[in-house]
């Protein structure tokens, strides 16, 4: 059974297209690695490369496109809208097919202990992280490229691997391990955003709901309506049905009822099969028995 | 994006195997086709391959299989228990990603006519059928390799391609195109079989129920339960999910429950992915949304 990883790098270039071009050269080299998109942001200064391979594949494709960004990119003179701490910013490796998080952690340390070698301090993130205070990204990367000149030597922030020295041309790189996202919306025939604040509010993890759920309250302007916005950070564990029905029994209270949902962005097959199997009451369902997985499998 | 089709090829050989892989050698010589199984019954004396491809691979991988069949294959020694008419008995064709039905359509006139040339009398049936009474492969293949001696004369069975005369070595093949069959059963609450067959009368085309719909009532004595046992002939038009609920609103004249379901062999993707669009009301869902659809897209 073929074992496939979502990585998606982000590097900070998106202005030089020619230079973002030699970068995604070195993924177009690994031979039956899929790029399923790339594209650069002038305001961010920001390129974005989703890509889907094999572990093996994965792990060269990250490394090589990493260390042609080391190469080319020089953060002294970085300036973009979107925050950011180094050439190779973040590297998120994820699951896709066949393959566990912790086999996607593992790639993870690989990858970060090469960029590491090379002079580039590193931290482990999300469900790779090293410490409970590494998970979040948004911690990681606080005080930017500019401020990791001081932020490394703090021992609290000293780096998973690589020197615990900034690196000034190519500034530090987050590597990290996660399960896929899941944005995930339900709409309210109600225009008070308060309800489907208070909606949300049960739902989410924050709040006392489901432990993989974030969620907020949002008004719909031109369809007067609410919506509760949602994140399923694993959805393996807490499901979008939960989230559904969740929803649906919170609106009761206030005589309010779902009208649709919408399902954001590219998702993973599973999510949405496991609300199936949840409605239809399927019993012992195996999923190498949709047609598409066994094909990806023998691809 | 990428077209697949399925090509699920009947030989009449389940017992020399290493004329079989003869056979499935014209398969596996060609670059990219897929082979997701092939087994032999020595009952049946018959061999059933599952292949998928681009439609321009299929067609020259079920010609070329055909083509060697009819080279190794003697109809007038063949015995089986499995009724048959020629040395490759039946050559159906199926979209799987993609694709359209017409595509498919196509693609077995096309094979039909290949087959023709080399003087083997062939029948287009399901979908891809030129009168009604070629639908049913049953009706078609009546008589078997022995009786399409006669058969064959009769004006009403002239061949779709091929000469109106019985091929005594390579026998009569049947080519045709159909959408993937749903095999859908759910399990009741009750033991008694006559309320399992009275709401399978009830949901199925030949009583009134949904137009793409087979069923019969069983009895699962090892459960002390029953089942509504369902082929859906076409999951696109009568819904997976549509089978259920009708088969819930019966069973509850009966005061009878639902209790499970099951699925049946290898499915497509999306004839589950209807039901979790249904029961989450999603809004303009697009199956390119997923994941594995995608990548099977850019592979």
């Amino acid at each position: 059974m073929k074992k496939l990883m979502e990585c998606v790098p982000n590097f900070s270039e998106g202005r030089d297209l020619a230079l973002v071009e030699q970068i995604i050269d070195e993924v177009r080299k690994i031979e039956g690695i899929t790029i399923l998109d790339y594209s650069s942001d002038k305001d961010h200064n920001r390129t974005v490369l989703t890509m889907i391979g094999s572990p093996e594949q994965i792990t060269k494709a990250a490394i090589d496109s990493a260390k042609k960004a080391a190469e080319l990119i020089d953060m002294t003179k970085h300036e973009g809208a979107h925050p950011r701490m180094g050439a190779t910013d973040v590297i998120p490796f994820t699951p896709v097919s066949n393959v566990t998080i912790d086999e996607c952690i593992q790639v993870a340390k690989e990858v970060g202990a090469a960029l590491g070698s090379w002079g580039i301090p590193v931290y482990l993130y999300e469900d790779a992280a090293s410490k409970p205070e590494r998970t979040n990204l948004a911690q990681v990367r606080k005080g930017q490229y500019e401020g990791f000149f001081e932020k490394i030597s703090d021992e609290a922030w000293k780096p998973d691997f690589g020197p615990q020295e900034m690196n000034a041309k190519s500034g530090c790189t987050a590597v990290g391990a996660r399960v896929p996202l899941v944005a995930f919306n339900i709409n309210l025939d109600t225009p008070d955003v308060e309800i489907a604040d208070k909606i949300a509010k049960k739902v989410r993890h924050i709040g006392g709901g489901l432990r993989f759920v974030k969620g907020i309250g949002l008004k719909l302007e031109e369809r007067n309506q609410t919506q509760v916005s949602m994140n399923l950070v694993n959805f393996e564990k807490s499901s979008v049905y939960q989230a559904f029905e969740m929803v649906r029994i919170e609106a009761k209270r206030y005589g309010v009822n779902i009208v649709g949902s919408e399902v954001i962005g590219t998702i993973p097959m599973k999510s949405l099969l496991d609300a199936a199997e949840y409605y239809l009451q399927i019993e012992n369902f195996n999923l190498d028995q949709i047609l598409e997985k066994r094909l990806l499998d023998e691809k």
